[in-house]
């Protein structure tokens, strides 16, 4: 029945081409697909992956590197400097190992006060939000000599009075900054803040994002957005194979994928988790929803704000029961049931029926 | 700035190629785009033209189709069949005009008994239920002979309890039977009652469709719907432009347009309405609602049923102001207040502000 055998999904070593041949071993120019970010920003493949908090340390970001894409260390919320500097760490020492084949002799001579291939991607609202933020930011910025910088809306300009915005600063430091954004008008406003690429993040997204209502599809979005620049512009969300990338590359320059590398050995991510991802779901199962972020902001210190205190998750027992049901509903049994303590257990467990487990996990890939 | 300047929106006669000289006057077969979906429907160009209620008569349906794609009639809820009679005969005289490109003759003698190129579009849930619903669908198959009907979710699948299913009913007059389906299982229904062909409409589609909690993005579903069968498969939203179609054609085997077709000179879609598409509006400004719906409910004989009570449309004084407001917080205004009565006045006189206006324009092409 089926037109093609889905490939089994596998917790393999990132492969973007399929044949362990071509990873980190060859240096085969002919390989390079020429798109505007490839050019840009000197790798091979328009694919990066994306900088999820917990997920995307310094080895998978290295391997994406070798295999050509541009691969992101996530700092997620900033609040621990050393923290991604252990990740940093890694990656350098990763990238040593075997001589990497995104980033060709000619480029690296070009740019020898970088880091070859060092790209980091911070979330907007509450990376810079800590006494140390703008500090740490220009530490990292200045030491490490990141190839590319990204930040993940909301708030992914920052322009303080009397100084450089946060563009601005990578700049001074030939950082290339990245934008992600989930909406025309936050397009506009990174453009004309000269950010110097834009991800379009659609509501099929997996992860945190537009609440639905306010949100477009990947393809939509990414299809405008491309028309409003010259920069380079990629799709994210649901892209997870080489035909969804094909897809993407019909409207714009490139791909970010998430959930994809979450489904790869190199991942951070908790184990337990990462097995529910690779099951077998499908379209029906995931679900864009502010309910998780909703019970989230009562247990963290650090609360996700409107309009993006939303998940693109699989469902669950807590999902499929608070659907269709109002905010107010959910925070009456926040007030005035058991429903926090058990879903501290749950999260304490990895427990994927209850908890945010599941949201993390995010969208299963269509492999 | 513009990487490319955007053509101007114009309502032009349907012309899928860009050159008059292909329109309904050459019968060059090179120019065949061969997909399961041109082989199995013997069309040249893999896109439909979507039945839309009050918009797709028989003359968009003619000049579709030949232009090589396949051109629907709207039956929609079908509760007259002179109406739809009436645009039938329209879409046969136009036929006759110019010799048509879409279809070859070869084409033609393998059919005789088929009108070569009708396609009909019902809506499901509405159009068999009148008492006169089966016995005028057979009459229509019967006597007219269309190449193809579609049936819309929800409830695309009749099956009398004594009786032919209405896709074995088509079938007996062999005319192809095409289910347009919102999520994975009602594809595997159809897929079960032998549709041959499933058109896979996402979240970013204008017009009815799934509640946008339980709806995929246009390319996530077709993608996957395309792996759980050898039938060709459609996608259907946000689709309006060839780079859009070479996106979808990655995934599966073509496209349905609605609102670009709604944007021709051959829509009879309300005029005044028109000009409100072709507006300079961008995926910041449309949204997929329940609120027009919950409205027109309140209004109309026939009611869309839960889960498909929902459209994508353009935002405007109404959707704007119960945007994030509860379903019943809208029923006390319906209940307790003007709103009923001031949405009528409106939607009387085409009021693209207040009323069901735009939600009926739905999306606008992203050109």
């Amino acid at each position: 029945m089926n037109k093609e055998q889905a490939p089994p999904i596998l917790l393999l070593p990132i492969n973007l081409f399929g044949s362990n041949k071509t990873m980190g071993s060859s240096n085969n120019k002919s390989r390079m697909w020429k798109t505007p970010f490839t050019v840009a920003f000197r790798c091979r493949l328009p694919i990066i992956s994306a900088p999820m908090a917990g997920v995307s340390g310094g080895l998978l970001a290295a391997r994406v590197c070798k295999a050509g894409g541009l691969g992101m260390i996530a700092a997620g919320h900033f609040q621990d400097i050393s923290k991604l500097e252990k990740e940093i760490q890694i990656f350098q020492e990763e990238m040593k190992n075997i001589p990497a084949t995104g980033t060709t002799t000619d480029d690296r001579s070009h740019s020898q006060h970088q880091s070859a291939d060092l790209s980091i991607g911070f979330i907007g609202f509450s990376a810079l939000s800590t006494p140390n933020g703008w500090k740490d930011y220009e530490y990292i910025l200045k030491h490490h000599r990141p190839k590319a910088v990204q930040f993940f809306a909301p708030s992914i300009i920052h322009q303080p009075n009397d100084g450089l915005s946060n563009v601005q600063l990578a700049h001074e430091y030939n950082t290339q900054f990245i934008a992600q954004v989930g909406s025309i008008s936050e397009a506009k406003e990174a453009i004309r803040h000269k950010v110097d690429a834009i991800i379009c993040q659609g509501s099929e997204a997996g992860g945190h994002g537009l609440r639905r209502e306010l949100g477009s599809s990947t393809m939509a979005l990414a299809s405008q957005v491309s028309k409003m620049t010259s920069i380079p512009v990629l799709a994210a969300g649901g892209i997870v194979n080489g035909k969804h990338l094909a897809s993407a590359l019909c409207v714009c320059d490139g791909a970010s994928m998430g959930t994809r590398f979450w489904a790869s050995k190199e991942s951070t991510g908790n184990p337990k988790l990462q097995q529910e991802l690779i099951k077998d779901n499908s379209c029906d199962d995931v679900v864009r929803t502010t309910m998780f972020d909703q019970i989230q902001n009562e247990l963290s210190s650090i609360m996700w704000p409107h309009p993006y205190h939303s998940v693109g998750a699989l469902h669950n027992q807590t999902s499929l029961e608070w659907e269709g049901k109002t905010a107010q509903e959910l925070q009456n049994a926040i007030d005035k049931t058991e429903l926090l303590d058990e879903y501290k257990s749950a999260q304490k467990a990895s427990d994927p029926c209850v908890g945010w487990a599941k949201s993390i996990i995010s969208r299963k890939p269509m492999m």
